[in-house]
This record gives C-alpha cells, structure tokens and sequence, in this order.
C-alpha cells in the first residue's frame, strides 16, 4: 500500500469520517480508520455500528502507487495530518501493519491494526432513493433537535421524529416536557415515518454542510445519506414515537402577544431564582400586564412586569420553566412571540405571529408560590 | 440603608471584587460581599482571606439616602445586578438583612447575612509605598507567570519572586523542571525580595489593567495594590525561594540559532508521539542538522529535521519535554530562537536574540531512544 496525496485533501476526509468514532467504542478496531487502496481510489471508512462513514478519493485527488488496506487509530492519524508542513503526503504500508507517513522533512512511522479484524460495515439500504436539500436538515436541527430528549431510558425521544406524507414532512423533537414540530416541503412526494437519533443527525448535518442536496434512502433499520463519493448510514431508532396529533387543540382560552426581547430579559432575571433547584417562573396575566415571579426559599424572591402587545381571554396563572420559555421564544428568532393557553392545567402553545410553519408546546408546572 | 447607583457602575464595582472570592470558601460569609453605605460612600469588600478587595464609590457616582450595612452573596448579587433592565439600581435594606433591589419594572427580593459575622478583614500594609506602572505586572504575567508550578506541596514555587535592588526588578517563576527570569526597570529605587503567588497575581493583573500606574506597599506578610479607590491587598508566601544565580553559566559549550516557527512545528509534530506519558523529544544536532525524534512505545515514531540558521559546537543529543521546549519559543514571541547547551546534563537555556531582558531555562530529560 502506498499512496500520495494532497494533505489538506487527506486531513478534509479524515475529519469526515471521524465524526462516526466513538471516543468509547468497546471495540478497539472500531478507534481507528479502515484505509483501503485499490487500483483507482483510496476509502476511508469508520463506524460505531451506530453512524458509519465512508468517503472514497478518487485516482484524480490521490496518486496511487501501491494497493492495500490498513486500520491505523483516527486519533494519531488526524492529529499526524493535521501537524504536517508538507503540501502532499507520502502514505506506505512498509511492514505488517506498520505505518510511514511522509510529508515535507518529516516522518512518522505508526503502528496499524490489521484490516482483516475490522468488522463488515455495511451501507446498503433498501429504500427508494429520493434528494434531499441540505437545508432542511439544517432547519431540523436548528428548529427541533434542542427540545429532544438525552435520557437514554425512553429511546424514542432521543430522535427526531421525521414523518412525511406527500411533499409534506412534519418534524418533531420532544423530551415529554416540551416540543418542537416544524412543518417542511419536501420536493417530491415521500412516504415514511422514522425516528433519528438526534446525536446523529447532528453529525450528519455537519458533514454535508458543503453540500446543496444528497440522495437519501430510508429502509426500517437505516438512513443513509449519499454525496460526493461518500455515505453516511444510521441506524434509526426503533421504538415508536408517541403520537402527538391530540396535543395541538383547536381552540384557546387565552391568547397573548409579547414582546420577545422583553420576556426573554425578564425570564432570564426570573431564572436566578430556583425553586426546589427547579428554573420554575409564574406568570400572570392580569389588567393586561403580564407578572413574572419567582421563588428560591433560600435566597428570595423576583418580580417583574411586561405589558403584553396584546391579551386575550380570561385572567391567568400559569407556572412553566423559564428555560423552556425562553428557548421556545429564541429558537421562534421573531421580534414578536405568541402564547396560547387553555387554562393554568393544559400545555402552553407558542408560535411565530409571522411564520406558522414552526409549533412549540411547553407543559405548564403547577406553582405553589 | 438605602442608595440609588447606576447600573453598570454598580455591577463594575461588584466584578471587581468579585476576583478574590474563592468559589470552595469554607466560611459561608466570604461567599458574600460586604456592602457598607456611609454617608458619603458606598463600599464594597470581598476576601477569600489570601486576596481580599475592597472599593469605594464616593457621593459624586451614588446617592445615598440612608447608611447601614450587609453581606450579601456575591454570585447572586453579580446574577441580579447583570441581568437588570434599568439604567438606574436602588437597593434597600428592608428588614434585618432581607435586600431590596428594583430597577425598572424588576423588583428583586434576597436574603443577605449580617454584616456582623462578616471577619474583620485587614487592608493595612507598614511598607512605604511606591508607585507601579500596570505595564510591569502585565509583563511578569506573560513572560514568567506560566512556568510557576501548580503543585501546593512546594508553596514557594506557586508563586512569582520578585526582587527589586535598585532600579532592577528580577521576577522569576519556576516549577523546578523549567524556569523564566524576566529583567525589568523600576522608576524609583527599591528593596525587596517577596513571594506572590501567582494566582492572585493575575487576579491583579486583571483588576488594574483600567489603570496606568497604582501605589504598591509590601511589607513582611502582604503586597498592597492602591488605584481609583480601591484597595487589592495579597498574602505573600513565606517560604524561601530557591536561589538562582548559580543555574546561569557565563559559557556554552554548544549554541544554537533557530527558526522559531519551525522549531514549534516540529516539536508539535514531535509531542504526538508519549514516551511513557510524558512529551519527551529528542534533539541530535550534528552536521549542521537539528534531528527532532519521539517515540510512543503503543503508536510509533516521528523524525523531523530542520536546518539552523546557525550552529556552534561539538555535535549534541539532549532531550526534553516538547511542551517546555515550545511554551519557552512562544513566550520569547520573537521570529528567531537562541538555544544554548553545556552537554546532554545540562540545563538548556533560551533567549530572543533581540531582547536580553528575558532568559528561560529548561532542565534536560534523559532520553533512552
């Protein structure tokens, strides 16, 4: 095996691909990326079994001299790369699984693992292939990841809830206390209903920044996403994602408009004060001013007043965390936010009076101050 | 007590003392900062007892309606203070130590403590005092500050020794493996030779860096800094110093002149490879060739070469770590690198060929590769 290539070109695809390692694979094969040489490309393969990356340079990017395969640790061989001067580097399997790397006045002599242990990844994927804009995983993440889960013990909801019917996709995060539904078009009709993990699709994300589209396939295990002489697969999450139809009523009690600079200054202040250790604010709506307090029994007490642009509805009080609110509000990135409530014991509903393809829902917490 | 201040006055004064509190105090009331309303002054006092800050904002930039005094914790004071909305803060005493603070439509309720349980904290120093140009303590922080140890089993050598004879100020930090002697003037002549530990020394350095010059006062057990009506007082370390004068020897056997940028490539390249853990490189110099080498028993070898710009001596190999070597270049800051040697068991010296004022010594590591 041995190999030359660009150096910035080598360490692009090194930084691809190790967005799929684990820091704690069990597995030691599974620290280190599969380099594989044929006759007119180099690929570069790495996986958790969870998120595989694979990304082939062709003969046109790597001038090939001598075929072979060799795992060598993602971690040595990216900060290698990434330390070099050299505009091209040298690559040579010179023994077993020893390693020479070559670039400018510098040589680097590391010990591989044999490729023959590395365990068969897998990128097939039975699906109709469809393209996918880039921006949309971009509005996902942006608009929907922030609200899903990290408790390990209801899987579901560390995904993102991906449902398409038609050119209509509804993507939803939740971790059971808050939810994000945003509503995309697709570009041509799709029919699925799967559950990503959101660690994943973060990753994926990232890796295809540079690019306008890919080509997805979607089967019951996998999505794998395709560009550039890459793919990425990962697998989906299985248990199903709880309904949420019911969650979204028709009609409200209480409707009010705010100012979101406003009320997100004065959930901040509110937040210093914990209640239980818990960010819970009350708010009440009241001769149209809005009151926001909160209580720590240790340290004391905050209390601030907003005039809402507009009240609808009946007085209220209502409890909710104040990191809830004011993430819901951020993430809406409108000047103006709106609330929707059903009375003091139902889910708070927060829209964008300018752009109704994002739904964010926080349950309300009963307050004893 | 009562008094009306403008916000940002306010929470700038409560940053400023805020350094000196330490955040694992074993003294629930150092958690605190002592606010103390007199009729022409508020002030503010904070001490973890090492470092204790006290600053007073007289009649012109508060207004002060009724004296008295308070402990009140410090994170959240800073907390409240920070996220107000109001140009204008008033804070009232409102029953025992129960604090009110309002500012536009914020009204903030906190318990404080008594000011009476608050430890007489001590701000008088006998030495005479001297004026400092800020400049100087700038220049202790970014050219010695870094080699002082971070091991509390040997005192002295957290801190910076500073010691003046004349117009001459030496300051030195060392951890005992390397070492950084900085050469600087004083505008009048002094006598001392103190200890500051190099924690509360940048803690200085950040509070004072508004200022051109303060008053400085050393006596036996503290250091004094006095600016814009602020009072910074430090303990000293009793523990003696170790003395230096005999690790600089006036000849070399070997003296090397050296691109610093590439030296800090290759030994960044080099300190990839841990031999048992540590960054150890090695350096052969022999045919006008500095030959860099590490070795990872696990991972493998690195070789790099470099050209001196110029070279004197016998032919040399000495190893030592590859962070001292490049933490050294770095702070030198200077294109090219002086490097100096008597033999393998001898301390490296290095110097910036333009500016004599700075000498970094790092002990050689015994290299088996």
């Amino acid at each position: 095996m041995r190999f030359t290539i660009n150096t910035n070109r080598f360490l692009k695809a090194i930084n691809l691909v190790n967005r799929s390692i684990s820091t704690t694979t069990p597995l030691p094969s599974l620290a280190g990326i599969l380099l594989k040489v044929e006759p007119n490309s180099l690929s570069l393969t790495a996986s958790d079994f969870n998120i595989s990356i694979r990304t082939v340079i062709t003969a046109d990017e790597v001038n090939i001299e001598e075929e072979g395969t060799v795992n060598i640790n993602a971690r040595y061989l990216h900060d290698i790369i990434q330390s070099l001067n050299g505009t091209t580097t040298t690559v040579t399997l010179i023994d077993g699984t020893l390693l020479e790397i070559t670039s400018d006045q510098s040589v680097f002599k590391i010990n591989g693992m044999p490729a023959a242990d590395y365990p068969n990844i897998s990128f097939d994927c039975s699906g109709k292939p469809f393209n996918l804009k880039t921006k949309i995983v971009e509005e996902i993440i942006s608009s929907v990841a922030f609200a899903c889960s990290t408790d390990e013990t209801r899987p579901a909801l560390t995904g993102v809830n991906l449902k398409a019917e038609g050119r209509e996709l509804d993507c939803v995060g939740t971790d059971s206390r808050r939810l994000s539904l945003k509503k995309l078009e697709l570009d041509e009709e799709e029919n699925f209903n799967i559950v990503v993990p959101v660690k994943y699709l973060t990753k994926i994300k990232d890796s295809i920044a540079d690019q306008d589209e890919c080509e997805v396939k979607i089967d019951n295990q996998r999505i794998t996403f395709s560009f550039a002489n890459t793919v990425i697969s990962a697998r989906l999450i299985e248990d199903s994602f709880p309904s949420i139809t019911h969650l979204f009523p028709n009609t409200f009690k209480q409707q009010a408009k705010l100012n979101s600079r406003e009320l997100v200054s004065a959930i901040t202040r509110s937040s210093i004060m914990k209640y239980e250790g818990k960010d819970t604010i009350k708010m009440s709506f009241k001769d149209n001013k809005l009151e926001l307090t909160a209580i720590s029994q240790e340290v004391g007490t905050s209390y601030d007043v907003l005039t809402p642009i507009s009240y609808e509805g009946s007085d209220l009080v209502i409890g909710c965390s104040g990191k809830h609110l004011s993430d819901a509000v951020r993430v809406m990135g409108n000047k103006e936010t709106l609330l929707y409530f059903n009375g003091e014991a139902h889910p708070i509903i927060i829209k964008n009076p300018e752009d109704d393809s994002l739904i964010q829902l926080i349950s309300p917490t009963r307050v004893y101050f």
